[in-house]
């Protein structure tokens, strides 16, 4: 069952970013237990070539879905990133419904949308079957977490083709309200929170939203939220090789 | 205060693997408390450019010391990874007392050894200082493993020109005993461990050991030994990131 | 003499696509008896360090052009295949005349255009003499294959310093007809292409096609069009491997 | 004291450009006396991942700043550029002051403008201090080299958080002249120079231009430029090699 | 079932060579139908990194089995690309008795080898299973190929632990007779080339050979040959990427 | 005509060192009138897909020949940077006639020595032209720079097949007089140099010598040496690098 499927069934997915530029790396994620890995091209310190090792790491685990945020609503970025066998595209700061439309387009076929065919690893396998059935299988999630985004939330939770909005608190805090990274605690923001959970809902889009940690993946599903990026590759090996070290020295 | 000063001062250094093939990780790494970041190209998944890359990342953050493990006792691995920066050179499975006067020629200048002339990167800053500390201030280290090891202890402890023992743990279990991954319980191996650091120190080595956890560098500074890797990055990212997925799933 | 220079005599260019991410593959393909090999950034495993690199290969080779397609109609990705030494630009999923304008800006040096100066590898022999016969010696294609590329034909043919229209029949069928990879069979499918070719030789643009095997591009002259990339890399290899492993279990 | 730092302080700064695909290149250029260097995505053979690792190199020299001209005015690329630790951010071809604003947006977190928050590698070693300082620290220029960005001069020097206008002679010339690489020789042209000047600090930016040599940039202070790249890494390299090989065959 | 699962079936093997420095023609390769895909780093455009990336790409496909020829004899080669995943290790030039011990002591854990422990990808799934079933089944073969190899056929195919011995002809040829790439004709040799594989055989080892072709391999077959590698990616493209343009030209 | 030819027909040549991580370096280096470019891979941060593609680069400026300094006497070495298209090897600290050749035999096919069959690149263009004229073309020098090779330069002289001793000044005076970069001074030091270049050509090879400069490769030809690497790439850089910006602070 993919992340994908586990949502459209009414689950909950848990994903992490993957900001590491190896692919030992992901491929210990994709082993750890989460639904989806995202390789994040927005701030992580990947390239293409590496993505597209990265993908292949993930698809042998088997386990995880391979997801990829790219650094920016580009169509190309959007294309490539399925190619090369993405089974999710993951759009920061998308601020109107135009944007929105533009992401959907460059991450379906036609009729639905504009990508361009040319599935020389996502389809090598069987290219007609990959071809039928991509517009229905790949996950296209669009980032709220702009000023712009925020105040046109219902036209873009309403893009037909879009399947999920997705938070990025840190950002959204920082063009709405004072900058806070991890656990929101200001009501007002806990507030928009909320709304935003409900409007995706309310339009058909599955809500989701990056939390700094486990606590805070815990309390979003309260504030309605269904997927969850939780930390990133490079945050958990800090924490417990920091743990580690001072446990060592004891 | 370098990790090789820590230990001439009688002090304890503790220090971890580098595996994955990335440049964040070992930054990482070098930023989490340890006194030196090994990069172990002998069963991590890095090349000469990857380590060359590393050993940058590590001393730009400027806390801990860049050893490399190399893939085996060659010099031309030795000399390299020294050219680029590294300011210890761990020799896996050394069997002999001539393999560890090989190891200790690669690694020094002459009239100590016969390392080939050439920092390139490791000099770039002031190539006649470089030169003329380097053999004091590099960290050589052969590591007890295997059987061969085992047996010629005490002609290999006493190689001038050679800093310290390391033992790997898991491969001298699987060579003289039964394989037995992570803390040792066998009793028979656990007198081997000590007579090791016993040697060691009496030859003037400083003895070091591979350690699975903090527990287990804990126990081996009661064993007598002085230095430890103690995990590595795959293995903190791996467990941080399991316990998150369970925490977040609660 | 070059693709450009036998099209412009009024001959036929045949090329293909490379979409492995290495260098020996194109290398192979330039000494295959091509007139051009085309870099495929679009839909290939390509990221820029390995097409400038795969340009040095072809350029070694000596025989055949190197082409790039770009990822999308972006002048900063023309203008870095260019100089790094690619002597045509393909520019996928061009849909108006503004489109196909800004193309031809981002490949053509004042006064024509306005790609920025700074030839780095493709004027390192001379660079006066690149910059003086840059414009008139790189090829730059429009590919029509989108429902906006189709309706806005004439515009895009009439574009002031374009020299061909390149028409990709797996996207343009999955736009205005139904999809069909290869061969094209729909008679109403087969007028559009021979249109296509009439327009653009109309306004002093060279057609060209790509198309799924040699028996297409046969065909693809009798429907009026003078280059044409055939195949891929990747399915020669797998092409020549199935039939070989099929014959060698006999 | 950064080149910023210097700027600002009324003082001239003097940088390089690199554009080899290596990083012992750049650590060479770190060293060699320069208060920056600019890694060149538009001209030179450099990838995200090659800059990456190039940044690193020049922040492990710790002697220049590391600044990134980008490929084009794409906020990605300035992003990701700046988490990757780049302390400058050069933008080309810039036409009118809807792009100047677009490009501070990019380089300025709220509320001063709208980058995206994850500074990896840049905030590595305390997020908090780098978050609440990148806006003062970092250097933003705006290039003016088209006949748009000269036709605009007065709007784009005016943008509100920009800090520099920074000539591309050679790309201006051919825009709005006769194109003449090196030394700038027409008096028309001279005179457009000191006017861009003259316009960029009556806007309280800080003017720069890029010279061919030392000559011209000693000349470039006489026309009220205070920053300077002069040269590029491979321009060094090719010059002092060929004077050595033409002296060592006397 | 494995190609080495196949062979002790008393079955057929065939494989064939990979030598682009790419991930993409491997995936080809990988689903082709062949046995396994020996990833070449002896004459092949490979180096480490490279072939981990090609590993995980074959795996992923998961049909063929990832071997790889290592560049000489040497143990950190072969525990490398086991480490990295790789299920079979092809050793070149294997000279004497002696020559094959030490290939299999590397290819081997104790107590049949000395194989330094640290699957850090090949046991990532489950480091337990891996290590207790990898000497079982990991394919380990000696190269016949040079005049050494040849005169001490009998001493080498009597080594315990190695599976096969693998007759590389080109080589061969130039060792013991005159050189005769492909097809070999010269009846002395031909009678060499079935007694190696009698004496293989007799020792309880699995004869295999490099074919040029499929008639080769047939032929190989009736001289007692049980696996084969059939040519090569880089032969498979240009022979099809010829035979396409001359019939497109038609 | 190549260096090599040069060096045979009487003549001198004169080469650099390539030891930037980068391609368009070389590229610049064999533009700038060397006869030969000799990529460092003893002490240049050059890996394997490195120097292949730098090797791809000088091939494609088609002026110099590019030569490759192996890491260490490693036959695996010697003919992968051969099969990727090197025309020259160049062996570091040679001690013994047995090591010589064993160079020799890694360089040479049958029946001269046992290099292994597969020139993948280097022979690409015409397998059996390049087979049957490699033999001859291709220059294999053995570095005299230890105590050991000074001790047995008659034996390693006069080792066939061999066709150059190249002397690395460094390294020799660090072995057997006192460490003197740069321009040797010692009389004593002088007097060896010259002896080495007599029996050098005694035994009817050609005597070459590494040069920190042009002065000291004028004076070389004084002592009896005819072919040189003077300076290498970064040296050249940082040396145009300093003079410029000392020069536009003035
Ligand atoms: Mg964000
Ligand atoms: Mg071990
Ligand atoms: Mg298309
Ligand atoms: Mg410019
Ligand atoms: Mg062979
Ligand atoms: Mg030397």
């Amino acid at each position: 069952m993919t992340a994908l499927e586990k949502l459209r069934d009414g689950g909950t997915a848990i994903g992490t970013f993957g900001m590491i530029d190896g692919t030992l790396s992901v491929e210990g994620l994709a082993r750890a237990g989460f639904d989806f890995v995202c390789l994040d091209r927005q701030h992580g310190l990947l390239d293409d070539a590496t993505v597209w090792n990265q993908i292949v790491a993930i698809g042998k685990a088997g386990k995880a879905c391979p997801w990829v945020r790219i650094p920016w609503n580009r169509p190309e970025d959007a294309m490539r990133a399925l190619d090369g066998g993405a089974t999710g595209i993951v759009a920061p700061m998308i601020g109107s419904r135009a944007e929105a439309e533009a992401l959907v387009r460059a991450c379906r076929y036609p009729p639905m949308g504009e990508r361009s065919w040319g599935p020389i690893r996502a389809g090598m396998n069987d290219p007609v079957f990959y071809t039928e059935t991509a517009n229905d299988s790949i996950f296209v999630a669009a980032m709220i977490e702009t000023r712009g985004g925020f105040d046109n939330l219902e036209e873009i939770a309403s893009t037909p083709g879009l399947d999920a909005i997705f938070v990025g608190p840190n950002d959204l805090s920082f063009a709405i309200s004072s900058w806070q990274p991890g656990m929101p605690t200001h009501t007002d923001f806990l507030d928009d929170l909320r709304r935003i959970a409900e409007v995706a809902t309310a339009n058909g889009k599955i809500p989701g939203i990056h939390c700094a940690d486990a606590a805070m993946a815990r309390a979003a599903r309260g504030w309605g939220y269904r997927f969850m990026t939780v930390g990133a590759d490079i945050g958990f090996m800090v924490q417990a090789a920091k743990a580690t070290v001072l446990d060592a020295r004891k």
